[in-house]
């Protein structure tokens, strides 16, 4: 199947009916996650893999009661630094020279340039920062499950700060951003699954400049 | 080619050769933006497919003078709405209703929730709101053109104010967000072609919850 074969497979499902995903098809999304690319190829975020049934029940009425939360086989939980700070940056550099066999000495400018990056924004605007970039990744893993045909459904509308207590991210430095439940689809009790996907009409979406 | 293939294919080119990318596979990779999930469906974001040479030459300046800028085959530019109004969430409920073959009436709840998400937000929420959308699209472009065999280079690295000001993006009520040029690595002349992709370990970027 083609990419845009997969794409128009996909939808965001709201029912799913709790079977299982393979683990090898889980780990093509999360490795699908881990080659995402982002800015600097700092990869400013986190991503947590939910399969616990108690841990989701307890996240369902965090994420607007919907289904899918239970309902999904994995759920994944998308989570930006909540800053960018130099001990982020310290150890992407180490990182770096340890896979390109190099001495870390040989990146100064680049991890300098990094720094001076970091510290000329606010936490705020690290944070934003980061949360794009998860979003590339969170984007990946959309095609990615879709390619798996595994349905994967966005998800924005739940309570991050609350969410992030129950999991504990603050202490992490991390800030949920968007959820993922993977599963697959109960086309017979999602109302959405009949309906005809909705897209912006090519001359509107792509502007020739 | 799977997408893991694809993904570890690809890489950031810093360098192309000016080769142009067939019609098609443009097509494609725009096809898949399209096709590409957003919150509410909304999709808030245009995308600017540029491959005017003249054009072209005048963005490299704003864009820290990268090469690929001139070198790539098309240029997009992924600008984000400046705020969401009440016009757009009109036009996308008629567009809906359209779609699906239903009186937009039918809508009046959803099209409620929209309009109040909007106005509960200040402008720039807005904005960051429709540019984290404008990520999920630009992730999946990076996914659909390394699928095509596309080199397609993600680009923060530019003067938004000033390319919004060249590109009379303002007067469009949108802020451009990222670039992305499409063309054939020049992996001859690119320092980067030949080093190893670094990527966060698995045990780091995911967290067992």
């Amino acid at each position: 199947m083609n990419i845009l074969d997969s794409l128009k497979w996909r939808y965001a499902s709201k029912r799913m009916n709790g079977q299982r995903v393979p683990s090898d098809k889980v780990e093509t999304i999360l490795e699908a996650i881990r080659l995402a690319p982002s800015s600097m190829g700092l990869q400013p975020y986190s991503v947590l893999v939910i399969k616990d049934e108690e841990l989701k029940k307890q996240i369902r009425p965090i994420a607007m009661n919907q289904a899918q939360i239970e309902e999904s086989s994995h759920l994944l939980v998308f989570a930006a630094w909540d800053n960018v700070t130099p001990e982020h940056i310290e150890e992407f550099i180490q990182h770096t020279a340890s896979v390109r066999n190099m001495p870390a000495e040989a990146l100064a400018d680049f991890k300098n340039s990094l720094l001076q990056m970091a510290a000329g924004r606010t936490q705020e605007q690290n944070f934003n920062w980061a949360a794009r970039q998860a979003y590339i990744a969170f984007g990946t893993a959309l095609v990615a499950a879709a390619a798996e045909h595994v349905d994967a459904t966005p998800m924005e509308g739940f309570d991050a700060a609350v969410l992030d207590e129950l999991l504990n991210l603050k202490e992490k430095g991390l800030r949920s951003v968007t959820l993922m439940p993977l599963g697959y689809r109960d086309a017979d009790n999602d109302w959405l699954a009949k309906l005809p996907k909705v897209r912006r009409q090519k001359e509107k979406l792509f502007l020739e400049a």
